[in-house]
């Protein structure tokens, strides 16, 4: 059923929005990564025109006929089965937004989001303030129109945006029998990890370019094709690209090479993902990634299930012995294993433990929801996160950078994403659980630095699968049960409580 | 009169379509500068979607009622008088050409594009001929379209795609006059050449690290800022990017500077040009640059003008010897001055000198109209253009691949941009005979490395003017007359004659 005239129209239509899609992304990666700061004004309309034309094709009106119609006459393939369901959701979602709305969103992200990384650096909340102010009252606006066409809460319908299939319902009580389990665990870590001593730290300088040539070692080596795929530098790292032109960035920190190291082998995951989608999919809705909780499930697998793992700690130490020289007891993998898997009570998201790393996202959650809801203005934010954070890890930041300005999502207008990323670690753990299951030898080849026999299992049931199925059926065909947070637990439990 | 209705909405839209080509901008300097070769295919797909999306934006019904109503009630201010004119103007070319005519365009110099570089490799032309035989028959058809509609004649057509203003029956006179000047001063300046003897050659190797410090230094200290400029590689150096991102490449070889460092300079003057676009009219017709001609002029003011002058290279020896090191009399600047402004009779249009250049441009723009017009078939054209070549420098190429083959122009469909060449060569002399007549202290400026009182020149009398003024208007109020290659002879006779 896949050449009907309506769903061969619908396709055609998805390929060129995808592919406007596709010059945007490499435009956001070019603004963070390469482009001169005096190319922002410029970068901001560049982005906000493609934006808007994406949106005019997502709903010219020729869109909701052909949708009724080839619905009328569903194909019979489960991929295009799917590709017509998220067709339909993704015109639903678009209908929902007046044009001016999404362009006034892409302008106010853009602005704010440039005044954001001074006021980051200056710690000056009151400098952006203005701005994410009109960034949250435009998505409240956005919440509000996409709420009653989704049929989801406000904050439901910016969640869907990133992880469909998922509500706050659903989160909040996860997230609170995490926040339970880990006000009994990471005093218990603590304990246990005082007990064996402080890790030896390999002595810097570690030259970037060191650094660099690692980073790229080792991600080809998990597999990602250089041809494919750049690595670069920017201030806040991420993922970007299209699946045949992945870009990934990193930072660098002479006196500490794991921030680049590790952070390189966790957009790796994300770059392989992107790489294994089905390219028979590509430009369709059914070939895009499950969402992003599924997108960080692929990051955390890499970076924290594989790569600090026993097994590849065996084999890493040596090669960092090899690469930077000096003293070799920090890279004896007991060390590394000490040094890379320390839990601590710590003010910057992006640098937690994966013990505490659900504590800052519970706390964005909880915050977020109330930005959406109209609980929680935004000159009142510092504080709020201020007390948040002191409740969940007893806490509290000294300044707003290490407080409430130092992540860009919110900045950016993305509200409702961070859950995903708890989502995702949960999800990692269960996933490695059922890969262990099925590859009897995975740690022998993890010992040799070999991520293959994961990364085809991963082909296998996730990356290859696309959209085809929600978050929680791509779980369950992949590990036999939908998300399940135990498995999670019981991977720390296992690393940091025994 | 810039708020009548109708010509608001051309503006808005013209901004819509200059933002747009901003976009295929940023991804064909990506394309060229940082895409890894998998990333290909798809952004082919990304540029001809943009492409097809400005073609669409263009052509929409309403501008043509838009452009009438405009019309009918014209602006009385200059510039958006000449606004309205460049828009009726590229509404004209955009609608001349049938949609089939420029698919098969698109498609046969695509297909010739890739068959020319295997057939420059090994020097074939029978393996591209049909090939190109297919864009000069389409190129034809689109001549034939265009001509009626512009009011012009057929390879007249073509050359105003790049140079508006100027025809062949201009361009044929000057050409032969500077052929007759050629043939009485090529071998009086290779006679004086000979009697000085040959330069020193610095010796290298100079690490590309240091080659690249030393350009960016040189291009900001020429006023390119680097908030607003970018310097890479690629394979074929260019300057691409936006007005206020400009992007320059060049490519370094560690055997000889002089390649990057006045490659640079070269797309520091192109990079200028559109920095200097009058910001007021950014994202109008009236805006953007004056045409290629002009556009050439300006990189080579600075690179062969400017930066190849004694005071200039009295300045640049001593940075030269304390980047590099070594022997001190290589970067004397007698010896530089003999060593960057050497003449001589070589088959290849891209290393030529300034006196021999035009030559190379005169058999591209003689065998072109030839073609165009059908004077000339595609299996005539090697015989053909080795006689030309042995006529103008009488050297005869000892294969295609140093002849006909070398020059992707006609095998990508470009035909009617070779006479900017050396229009804008004619044109930058000229410019720099009125700048020293204004600023008599030039070359005090110039012996201490300082381009910025010719920057403020040009910036007055060239770049602010966008594309106000044709390019013989352009040069009048600049210099007092419309193109003149009395100047360029001048200034070759000054540099190589006496």
């Amino acid at each position: 059923m896949t050449n009907h005239p309506a769903y061969a129209r619908l396709l055609a239509r998805a390929a060129r929005i995808a592919t406007i899609n596709e010059a945007a992304a490499m435009l956001g990666w070019d603004a963070a990564a390469m482009m001169p700061a005096g190319g922002g004004p410029a970068r901001g309309d560049q982005m906000a025109v493609l934006a808007g034309l994406a949106h005019q094709l997502a709903t010219e009106p020729h869109m909701a006929d052909d949708l009724a119609e080839a619905e009328a006459a569903p194909p019979t393939d489960p991929w295009h089965q799917a590709n017509l369901r998220l067709m339909r959701h993704a015109h639903t979602r678009a209908t929902a937004l007046p044009a001016d709305l999404v362009e006034a969103q892409a302008r106010a992200n853009s602005a704010c989001e440039k005044i954001w990384r001074e006021a980051r650096r200056t710690s000056d909340f009151a400098l952006v303030q203005p701005y994410l102010a009109d960034v949250i009252r435009l998505v409240r606006e956005q919440a509000a129109a996409l709420s009653p066409k989704l049929g989801l809460g406000p904050y439901d319908a910016l969640m869907d945006g990133y992880q469909r299939g998922i509500t706050a319902a659903d989160v909040a009580p996860v997230f609170a029998a995490y926040e339970a389990f880990l006000a009994d665990a990471l005093p218990r870590a603590e304990e246990i990890q005082a007990r064996r001593g402080s890790p030896l730290r390999p002595a810097g300088p570690f030259p970037e370019a060191q650094q660099e040539a690692l980073c790229r070692r080792l991600s080809a080596r998990a597999g990602l094709e250089p041809d494919h795929a750049r690595l670069d530098r920017s201030t806040h790292p991420f993922c970007g690209g299209t699946p045949t032109d992945v870009r990934i960035t990193t930072r660098y920190d002479e006196a500490d090479f794991a921030q680049s190291l590790l952070g390189v082998m966790h957009e790796t995951g994300h770059a392989l993902y992107e790489r294994g989608l089905p390219a028979a999919h590509a430009r369709q809705p059914v070939g895009e990634s499950a969402g992003m909780a599924a997108h960080e499930s692929q990051s955390l697998i890499i970076e924290m299930q594989a790569c600090r793992s026993d097994p590849y700690l065996s084999w890493l130490g040596p090669q960092l012995l090899e690469t930077f020289g000096g003293d070799p007891a920090p890279y004896a993998p007991e060390n590394l294993a000490r040094l890379w898997r320390r839990v601590g009570r710590g003010f910057i998201r992006v640098d937690a433990d994966e013990m505490t790393y659900p504590a800052h996202v519970i706390l964005r959650f909880r915050l977020e929801q109330a930005l959406v809801c109209g609980d929680l203005e935004v000159p009142d934010l510092p504080a709020a996160w201020n007390d948040g954070l002191h409740t969940l890890l007893g806490i509290t930041p000294p300044d707003d950078a290490r407080g409430c300005l130092q992540d860009i999502h919110w900045y950016d207008g993305a509200i409702g994403y961070f859950p995903s990323y708890t989502l995702g670690a949960m999800a990692a753990a269960q996933l490695m659980q059922a890969a262990h299951r099925t590859i009897p030898d995975m740690d022998a080849s993890l010992a040799q630095g070999d991520l293959s026999p994961l990364l085809t299992w991963l082909r296998t049931h996730v990356h290859n699968k696309g959209s085809l199925l929600g978050f929680n059926d791509l779980l369950r065909e992949a590990t036999g049960k939908p998300l399940d947070p135990a498995d999670f637990q019981g991977h720390l439990t296992a690393r940091y409580l025994t």
